[in-house]
């Protein structure tokens, strides 16, 4: 396995640039952290836009659309347009539309929040619960009682829902003991970070339902190569042209490495400088270049 | 490994009941199912108290304490105490009063229902969240912010709750992120069975916890071994002259052979005949006895 490199100079910056047609980012760690824009990300967009080369943007957060998620660039001064964004929700849809054909009459039971539903609306899919507030209620016998299989359901599509219960659970359950149910998360995220802060991730939702069905779901979010193939779809990029730039060794390299792209780590989230240069642990994919920072590009160029 | 005896003869019951002074009963799936008490169950209890026989009902149910549980007994006709009783919740007291010796300066943070404040209360340790209405809310940004650490609190307990939601997971995650906090389950069943139905059990409530902490908590529930631990200091029996009687495997007669406990399964709950005679499959435990029902043993001697 070959030492990842760090760009530290402008002939550095030159050559893996050239590389390059396709950039893929994670957001969260890379172009911001939390709610503060990280330094010279606009002037390296920038950078990128004016040498041609194309980027998408991938997340997984499932909770806001493509829509949505370009209002939360443009609160960072970021243009971006809503199909240079991939989020695991418009992955889910895709993945139910395109690679399994959902069939037409059969609707999808949404342990989640709008961003899913609005990515359904999009491809045509119908759903149920979802943020139906009828479903936001404390489970009474006679509410539990109800629960049934309801035989309109083919899928159970689950991300992060900050609005989970116990009578969720309970519904989605029923849909899941038959094996002909097919079962989805967007993404499996143990952890969410926000402000600072690690919060339970869309992977702690999703665990209830493991747990208490025995089954596991088919994964749509980094660093699901489901995920990898639907941006392909979409993007008809090269490979070997394309670099995934992220903060996480076990979601975004990961997930960079298994689809054949390069790879360029920040450290400005989760893993540090260390972690990546521990030369006899291969235990963990590592990136072939990395930077202190993605602004890094532009400053070091303009020095 | 001796095949398990299936109890058909007066001979049988009586030979069964002369090795044993103490029984330990499993209550779902062997007094009543759901809210349907199985034939004959009063009048074996009766035959079994005029014998002298020590009888005490262990239950994972932590929703409730001993003292409710009573209530649910007499619901049924069948007059039990509470010191009968001996319930996920009250394991998990004692555990913290007796064997771990908590400290009196600190408090419990309790994932679940009434049952585990009211045994908590009864041994004189602190807690909070549990009911607290203040933690029945919706996580806005506002209140998750606010999360932060508290050294007052020593321990986190999680039962079922009815209740759950994505603050109290939020809450209960900053303070397990400090390995000094123990982390507790009164049990760790998948499902719970209710009315016909399976529905989430507390460990799927625990399961949270375990994903978005990547921590795994002492169980006190069947078949945890710290269970019969908290039965056999309270009770004093002896294991030789003592029979669990229950409905599942993996958790009722997994629990009593491995305390050295005698063993009868009967057929009215989880688990069918097939499986307990499936010879060559030695993966799980089996039990020495087992009958069509508890009430065989009463029928069978009035035939």
């Amino acid at each position: 396995m070959t030492v990842p490199k760090k760009i530290e100079t402008k002939e550095d910056v030159e050559a893996f640039l050239d590389q390059y047609d396709d950039f893929l980012f994670d957001c969260d760690g890379v172009l911001w952290q939390g709610n503060h824009l990280l330094p010279k990300v606009n002037e390296t967009l920038d950078l990128l836009r004016s040498r041609n080369k194309r980027m998408t943007f991938v997340t997984n957060n499932s909770t806001k659309s493509r829509r949505a998620y370009t209002e939360k660039f443009a609160g960072f001064g970021i243009n971006v347009e809503a199909k240079e964004i991939f989020g695991s929700s418009y992955s889910a849809a895709v993945y139910l539309k395109k690679v399994i054909e959902f069939p037409e009459d059969k609707k999808v039971l949404v342990i989640g929040e709008k961003g899913i539903e609005e990515e359904l609306d999009n491809v045509g899919i119908k759903y149920v619960v979802g943020t139906d507030e009828s479903y936001r209620q404390y489970p009474t016998d006679e509410l539990l009682n109800a629960v049934e299989r309801d035989d309109s359901i083919g899928a159970v599509l689950c991300g992060l829902d900050l609005h989970i219960n116990y009578y969720k659970m309970a519904v989605a359950m029923q849909q899941l003991k038959d094996e002909k149910t097919i079962f989805l998360a967007t993404n499996i995220d143990s952890t969410f970070p926000s402000k600072g802060k690690l919060l339970p991730g869309a992977g702690t939702i999703v665990g209830t339902l493991e747990t208490c069905t025995g089954r596991k779901p088919i994964a749509l979010g980094k660093p699901s190569d489901a995920m990898m193939d639907c941006i392909k779809a979409e993007k008809h990029f090269d490979p070997k042209r394309t670099c995934m730039v992220g903060d996480r060794l076990n979601t975004d390299i990961a997930f960079g490495s298994r689809g054949g792209l390069g790879t360029l780590m920040v450290l400005t989230g989760v893993d540090k400088e260390e972690t990546i240069l521990q030369k006899d642990d291969n235990s963990f994919a590592k990136p072939q270049y990395y930077a202190d920072k993605l602004g890094d590009l532009v400053e070091i160029l303009n020095q």
